[in-house]
């Protein structure tokens, strides 16, 4: 894990372009409100940090932000409960057929494995939109080809890892958890 | 819980008056991060939700938010995982020596009812400034009260709840993870 690519800053996922294909953190969003009124997860993106440097009162009660900057996320996108455990990931996209280690940060895996390490479900759900393809990939998984000087993961050489492919569905489209429970609660 | 007395949005954790006594939310942040540095437990506190309404481009790379208001969290303040026990909680602080239930939104308590009721742990976290006490109530428990036709908790009856004083100490100062102990896993 050393010598970590950094991705620059407007690799983050608050900057991604999101105008084409399916909108995925949308997606994933209605996936989440869905699973939380059939009871099954309590499972919210997280809001983006804002550093917040001018605030304007028009009236006593009414706060107008006039100048804020967007922040780098200390953690990942999502958290929350599924079946009594902890769950948290970080959800990218890629035009690509490979998915570059430089579009995620050093500081959101280490919190990964270290979630994972605490007991909790840890992963990185990752769509590839060239042939519309959602893959869900264990952490420690996931970085092991970067631990083997790989420089992406090639969504030929998923299968080798311990990943899951999301199949799309109707409600939600992109149900997620049956792949978390094939990845995390088959081998119980 | 119907015609539970909704605050006013001035009330919100985001415009609480921070300016006197302990800065009740700097210190459990700190706390957390104390707690994450020596692996006890991984707790953050979620970024305040922000509605951005204009965004400028000085530069190529470089987005400033020109117009943006604060919103409402759809859940809590704080969550994570310890001893590998999903975790959610939010912080209060009241200059009064009791707590009224105004001051917390009914969303973030069927929030947390719904989090106990997952397997996690959920619970309200108070700072009494008066007379510099902390406590921490289990939400099943933080709402009986209320269900019983009170319209606030009044620091001479927590005894009578499932609530654990939490004692200022050092590193941290407020060590809030004895009293969950406490609270939830020496009767486990």
């Amino acid at each position: 894990m050393k010598n970590y690519p950094f991705p620059k800053k407007n690799n983050s996922s608050s900057s991604i372009n999101k105008s084409r294909g399916m909108l995925f953190e949308n997606e994933l969003n209605k996936s989440n409100e869905f699973y939380l009124n059939i009871n099954a997860a309590i499972i919210y993106k997280k809001p983006t940090p804002i550093r917040i440097v001018k605030v304007e009162y028009p009236s006593r009660s009414h706060a107008k932000i006039t100048e804020a900057y967007y922040q780098t996320p200390s953690t990942t996108d999502y958290n929350g409960i599924y079946k009594g455990k902890y769950i948290d990931f970080e959800a990218k996209e890629t035009k690509s057929l490979s998915f570059s280690y430089t579009h995620i940060f050093k500081h959101q895996i280490d919190h990964l494995i270290n979630v994972k390490k605490h007991g909790g479900i840890a992963f990185v759900i990752i769509y590839f939109k060239k042939v519309n393809k959602i893959y869900i990939i264990d952490i420690d998984s996931f970085i092991k080809p970067y631990n083997l000087g790989k420089k992406s993961i090639s969504i030929k050489d998923i299968d080798t890892l311990d990943a899951v492919e999301v199949k799309m569905g109707y409600a939600p489209l992109i149900d997620y958890l049956k792949a978390v429970d094939k990845l995390y609660f088959l081998n119980y």
